[in-house]
């Protein structure tokens, strides 16, 4: 039988099998931020192994509260600098330099296609939009990484999706896995990695191919997974142009990254994309999912745009879309975080920061705050929020809130009228 | 004897005088935040007497904490929300609207010559930079204030204190009152009004009048208070059009509001511009002032650049005028906060938001948060903050943090070296 793209990063990364089925592979990268690593660093400091096994292979960013809000925050992000500073760790990316971890990264060329990925941060399965295996891991997986520069897996089943046809106006990548997670439950893909494909998935861009696997995690995978192929050359020739005569020659090298004809996959689910409408979340779970069109009663007290699932600057651009001329609703406060400094940027020179400015939008830095009621943005009890993130887990963007997870162009649509509603009736 | 402005105001408003010395004065305004209001509003629910004394009189908005934090600042805006929208309190400014209070409410047109103000802030002696009296008072005053448009207030002797000569390059009104503060202590203006005159006060604009009205405060004084005169008149025009033949009627009718020749006054101080330079404090009392040059030694982790203080269009583009084409310092976080939407949209027209974000800071919405150190800038034990702000109190921006108020060309100084830094060296 052939193998996954999993199967082959699992291969070429074998340290060691200590268990059967239990794979100790070496890491590429040990992905860090200011929540979960000061944890571990203090352990490693009270065991006396404060070290790091290899400082340009971790990458760390201040990102879940910034600016601090309060003493906690501030001394949590100060430990991940001190230390930072004293391991020389060079990309470590503090406040004015800082975004969401799952954004900030791939855009500063740190992911490439083949490579073991961990951080302490359940939606790092992002990263296997580059044809990674990226997983979130719990503190002690992280401490060794960062020691030793391993950490332990059970061999992942693959499940595989294709998703083909043609994307309909106005559904976009997130109502694409908006639609799968309510298809397979969110224990859909538990102890498996999800291998996107199809035509759909290869039209897709970096950022949406990202969209897609950030919520792999949300049907219970370790790591969702899109091979490489020319458009994730593009995305990274800038940071890959020494090492390569063309762009050619490096699709070659990435081509190693894709599965087997004959791959063997615990199952196999077909999509047919242009059957979609917009999707949106009812509910605590991410399952609980249903066209917006059929939620168009539910009345909106906060529009959320922004975090690792849709903060990039094609979101920004399809909210904009929306936005475009119009003022949200006098009952809705609406938050744009780009969600990174480099994002923030862009979309200011294509005159989308003014659209949301001029719309009533409140326009904040690039933070992970609000998606989990951490700050920028947290829920009064009774409130509900359209929002572009991950979770809607009871409680998620602050007690007694109701999170209605969607696309971008969807809560914009929502923010202009006050309730949930379809983006199509915009575009 | 003549009389000084505040003495007008208070004879103008007098209702009340129920023990000698104590008058009762009608209010024009009550200006109202979601940190004090809330208490304020809970109150008079519970002795039913949920009313207001004119809906139209009542400024609010959620500044200090936006967006929120946590369920508790959720909350607090929820109180003040709900309650304008019970009380058809129509200037209410919700987030991604709002702005810091000091700054949105007078952008807006709510601050006349002559105008008796309260609020729950004791920053509020701001307006006073328009001719107004306007006091910072405590939660039984603001639940009065709401319901019956009535305050009590001791009569105040005056401080009059005459700014001649002319500001050198790089001395700011932050400087002026700094220097001010140094000069006649943390306790120089208790139970004083400082009448602010001189042609220095004179050819300031009213963003730096509001700036030397602002720190009254942190001389003891209940409000500082510029006389109105054609600046005040051009200010006001968009909103005073329709109630004047011409800015020559709008300015006869304020000189009501100006003090008398032979106006009685506690103290005069006479202060020459021409020998400042840019001043900072330096310890835990906005009196521990020194000229910036002789505080180069001084580290900064922090730069914040907002407030009611100094978060203005004209601040915002003094401190770009310095920051333009240079990046901060990699041991600093630099902080932007534009003190209201306006603000941001103005600057980033202006293309200072692009000097601010090429320069390396996080541009972070209007929000008051980081002054008091209850959100978006809570410094770390040990950490030092060069700070356009108010107050240098111990634990002011965090606890075990430091800040140094100055101006917003020092604070950016600052962030391009690391330490204090005289601005002179970049204009």
């Amino acid at each position: 039988m052939g193998k996954t793209v999993a199967q082959k990063i699992f291969d070429a990364h074998l340290r060691d099998e200590p268990f059967p089925g239990t794979k100790v592979l070496s890491l590429d990268m040990v992905f860090c931020h200011e929540i979960t690593t000061p944890i571990a660093i203090d352990d490693l400091v009270r065991l006396g192994k404060d070290r790091v096994f290899d400082p340009n292979k971790i990458k760390a960013v201040i990102d879940h509260v910034t600016p601090a809000k309060d003493s906690k925050t501030a001394q949590q992000g100060k430990v991940l600098r001190d230390w930072a500073r004293r391991h020389s760790i060079k990309d470590f990316f503090d406040i004015g330099r800082n975004g969401v971890c799952h954004a900030i990264f791939p855009e500063k060329g740190f992911v490439r296609p083949g490579y073991t990925i961990i951080m302490g941060d359940s939606h790092t399965c992002t990263h296997g939009a580059f044809g990674a295996f990226a997983a979130g891991v719990g503190t002690t997986d992280l401490e060794v990484g960062i020691l030793k520069g391993v950490c332990a897996f059970r061999q992942p089943k693959t499940l595989r999706i294709n998703v083909n046809g043609t994307l309909p106006k106005g559904v976009y990548a997130k109502d694409v896995i908006l639609h799968i997670i309510g298809t397979i439950s969110v224990n859909g893909a538990t102890d498996m990695v999800i291998e996107f494909g199809g035509n759909v998935v290869e039209n897709l861009s970096m950022e949406s191919r990202m969209t897609l696997c950030n919520m792999a995690i949300e049907a219970g995978g370790t790591s969702g997974i899109c091979a490489p192929d020319m458009t994730t050359v593009e995305y990274l020739w800038p940071f890959i142009k020494d090492d390569y005569p063309s762009k050619e020659a490096a699709l070659e090298d990435y081509k190693q990254w894709q599965p087997d004809a004959d791959a063997e996959y615990e199952r196999v689910l077909e999509i047919d994309a242009s059957s979609l409408e917009p999707m949106c979340t009812y509910g605590y779970k991410p399952d609980c999912v249903k066209p917006v069109s059929q939620m168009t009663d539910s009345k909106i007290d906060q529009v959320y745009i922004g975090s690792c699932t849709n903060g990039r600057i094609e979101d920004l651009r399809e909210a904009a879309a929306v936005l475009k001329g119009k003022t949200i609703a006098d009952s809705v406060r609406g938050i744009l975080s780009p969600a990174t400094p480099d994002i923030f940027k862009q979309a200011n020179h294509e005159g989308l920061i003014d659209i949301f400015l001029e719309a009533g939008f409140c326009v904040t830095n690039p933070t992970c705050g609000a998606c989990l009621g951490m700050s920028n943005g947290v829920l009064a009890e009774g409130e509900a929020c359209a929002s572009t993130t991950n979770r809607n887990f009871n409680g998620r963007m602050g007690k007694g809130g109701m999170v209605h997870l969607m696309s971008p162009a969807a809560a914009a649509a929502a923010a202009i009228t006050g309730h949930i509603t379809d983006p199509r009736k915009y575009l």
